[in-house]
């Protein structure tokens, strides 16, 4: 490891992870954050609890699809849901520069209720710091987030198991790309809007029809490979997918290709993907594609006995590619 | 309101509840969230729980007493134990500057793990982002936390009532100072160090004595002079102080006639402010003194029911001095 933090340590991939192994997880360790879910999961008195945090930091922070605040209240929202709680309580924190337009942050404060009206929570506690010109780029947020979790639910990843096949909700990379453009102000061949949204009515409507799913994320930074690596890694499991039935819209494509961009290491913030036995995909899909949300879910591939803690993609020509962790940070500051 | 944000919204005085009254709450507006404690409390499946987050921006990280890993996890613990909660989770998220020294994140995580273990609670989820130089002042820590409500005890603002004895935990104004001296490389007249701590054992063991305590405060940002005005206001009584009666430490008085500051409007992170009705004020006393972080209590006012919604202040002298709200910010990022 460096002896300074860059970039990379907060993409979500490789460097992300040595960071929290390195340093986080030996200080802070206990059984709990040991899980290594997306949220914690506890008992209090009872109640079976699932708690989360993030840090937003997007830059720009407003883009097609979405803001800082629609994006704080989902990433948290998303973190619950998918570790199969329901998203009951949101914290929001502030840190704001001096000089940062009241205007842009009644805009934002309003995205954030809005988006928590449309996700069925509630922001019942926060806090304001204000520091000096330069110590902040305008405005950072935090969320943290409490849920109960579903009863009869056992969503983690480790359960990622062979036979079981691999469902994402719909097509990649839209998120990443929507900040890039808005960031550096490009033109490209057609429109590419965020994923940004709250998947938690989506994910409960899907945990009533099969509740057998087994392993759900949804793939922020570090993407689908980088993300898929973890659960192959956590679960000791081989993973296989097919690079065909990968969803990508073709304008995501296309830039990929100008920027050499890979849309399996971009950012989503409105995508899931879920693990669940093969005999279960065809009610799984089916109940996905009757969601706003899930109307472009495809099966993308298989658990596999084999090539274990790995990730394998067979290209169209039918080679097979190993999908590693994001090594470094192709797009900084998009969440 | 001007137009654009300024140090005073962060103050934790006039400025920062006129943000919070023009922006926040008229957005975010529930039952929860309205009624303006420290942290909020609702019932989740029977449990009774309370929920908090801080962000922390504290300029120097290392100061006498304390960094702001111990900052971070004293105050999002206090606000849980001030609330009447038993604090037991801890959520960590951290943003980090492009070449900030994993050797000062280390220092700082392992700050955060002692006092964790110090307190009794578990850092159980987290998140870290990374941004480019000149995008955040080295690193910003947020905290979250969640509590059990202590059964039988219900301690909220308005219980303030007149008959009631205000009771501070020891002298005010260190923190502040500290992180001053550290922050502009002062030589003061004597030793001044961070009040910095968690309070939660002190109040668990006050609570099982005096469960009749009416109101608890932790007089962080805007100190004691702002924590009352808001409890005159909250509960609308009057709040009488007597000045004499004040602990403040030489060194801090020198300090602040030099520079001009009035320790009452200077933050402590490591003290508790408690309403007692005045036949239980021996009993809390003694309940503090013997333990270590409530050695200096002392009874320094009492509720009125005259001049409902103001705090004065009976000088050495006689005359009464109106306690305004802290007004802008006299020391900004100190916590």
């Amino acid at each position: 490891m460096n002896d300074f933090i860059r970039l990379g340590h907060g993409s979500g991939g490789k460097l992300s992870h040595d960071l929290i192994s390195a340093i986080l997880l030996p200080a802070f360790a206990n059984t709990i954050l040991n899980e290594g879910h997306d949220a914690a999961r506890f008992t209090i008195q009872g109640a079976n609890l699932a708690f989360t945090t993030d840090s937003f930091v997007v830059k720009p922070l407003f883009f097609p699809g979405g803001d800082i605040g629609r994006l704080a209240v989902c990433g948290t929202v998303n973190d619950l849901a998918v570790s199969g709680a329901e998203p009951l309580y949101i914290s929001a924190s502030f840190v704001l520069e001096t000089g940062f337009p009241l205007a842009d942050l009644q805009k934002i404060v309003n995205s954030m209720a809005a988006t928590a009206r449309e996700a069925g929570v509630l922001i019942v506690t926060g806090d304001t710091k204000v520091v000096e010109k330069g110590a902040v780029d305008g405005i950072f947020i935090n969320t943290a987030g409490l849920g109960r979790l579903i009863t009869g639910v056992d969503i983690k990843p480790v359960n990622a198991a062979p036979g079981q096949d691999i469902i994402v909700s719909g097509s990649l990379g839209e998120h990443a790309l929507a900040v890039m453009r808005e960031r550096h102000g490009l033109k490209f061949p057609g429109e590419v809007i965020s994923d940004c949204a709250p998947l938690n009515s989506l994910i409960s409507e899907l945990l009533v029809a099969v509740p057998q799913v087994a392993v759900m994320r949804d793939p922020t930074r570090g993407g689908l490979a980088t993300t898929l690596n973890e659960i192959a890694s956590q679960a000791n499991v081989g993973i296989l997918l097919e690079e065909e039935l990968i969803p990508v819209n073709p304008t995501v494509c296309a830039i990929c290709q100008i920027f050499g961009y890979d849309p399996l290491y971009l950012a989503n913030e409105g995508k899931l993907i879920l693990f669940v036995e093969s005999s279960f995909s065809e009610k799984t899909l089916a109940t996905l594609h009757r969601h706003p949300l899930g109307r472009g879910a495809r099966k993308i591939g298989q658990v596999t006995a084999e090539h274990r803690g790995l990730v394998g993609l067979r290209t169209a020509i039918g080679g097979i590619r190993l999908l590693d962790m994001l090594a470094d940070d192709q797009l900084p500051r998009i969440c």
